[in-house]
């Protein structure tokens, strides 16, 4: 059916991450009504990267930062999705998701599986501007969802003000205005109760 | 909570536009459980491009390409997803998703809403080497998806072969090479009974 064993990889790949449609966020749409799932979450990201570029901290290739952003989450078809607010679940994620990785993107013919398996690293990594600035716009988005869902994730597993700031605190590196952003949305979710203050003495 | 009425402005819009993932398409995901919305359509043709662009029928700026890809479905969001076999539907079309697209990217600030409104109209036109990649991707996912499930939208609506060959033709002035793929998925699909042949006389 494939005129060329390329295009017939190709395609496999475009199958198999289909299945990012099922693997579930914490976070819930907009309204409320579901949560999210990997494939809708990075597209909002990346029309989010379309929209927000003036505002990263330093200048980026947007191509490079889309792309980016399209892969971040495929691993999470092998190795789920862990809450960022999981610290056991953190402990093992970088195995988990390395091999993920290795056949995820092994499934594209090996020029293409070296490109897009280089973004992930790099995305990882979080060292270049464009990887400081798609992290901020992971980190962003969830609390944008948050806010807007009166603080239902936070509110679930009982996360904290403090700690969101303290999760949170890599935005400023991809941009300062969206870190302001972030803090003024945190502040304003703290101030309407849709987040607690941290109780410890 | 903004430090500008263009941030603000630019948040509404990314809020709004979080209500294409309410938005359900014909075509269900690969693995047939549910019909796919158009958030995760939009990604997965954004990928799709980026994967498969060295098959366009004439040079093109991918990141243009993408763009287009993640805000072509948008005004949707008001105007309702047309089925691609729905008649009627698309003769109301052309107006009901003008009037989405003056609301929704009017939300954006003045130059990202022309920017977006544009990119929008480009890929309506269907007259650009982007716009035609654009629009050969939109009509190949839900092939592949329809050969992955075994016909079930084809068979829902009662679709022949000949039908769909004739409405996806345009995908050869994207693509030739992406046209002789859907073609032969298309032969393929028949050949396993997932989709009939024209019966009329």
């Amino acid at each position: 059916m494939y005129e060329s064993q390329r295009l017939s990889r190709q395609i496999d790949f475009l199958i198999e991450i289909d299945k990012a449609k099922r693997i579930l966020r914490q976070s819930l749409i907009a309204d409320g009504s579901r949560r999210e799932n990997d494939a809708e979450h990075s597209w909002h990201l990346a029309l989010m990267a379309a929209v927000l570029c003036e505002y990263a901290g330093e200048p980026v290739d947007l191509l490079r930062v889309i792309k980016m952003l399209l892969v971040h989450d495929l691993v999470e078809i092998d190795a789920g999705d862990t809450f960022a607010y999981d610290d056991a679940g953190y402990e093992t994620k970088l195995a988990r998701e390395r091999a993920a990785a290795e056949r995820i993107f092994g499934l594209l013919p090996p020029d293409q599986a070296g490109e897009y398996r280089a973004l992930w690293e790099e995305f990882e990594a979080c060292e270049t501007p464009e990887a400081r600035f798609a992290a901020a716009l992971d980190r962003l988005q969830p609390i944008l969802l948050n806010h807007r869902t009166r603080g239902a994730t936070w509110k679930k597993h009982g996360v904290t003000k403090e700690r969101v700031l303290e999760r949170n605190q890599g935005i400023a590196k991809g941009s300062a205005a969206l870190w302001r952003l972030a803090r003024a949305l945190i502040e304003d979710a703290a101030a309407r109760g849709y987040l607690d203050e941290d109780s410890r003495p």
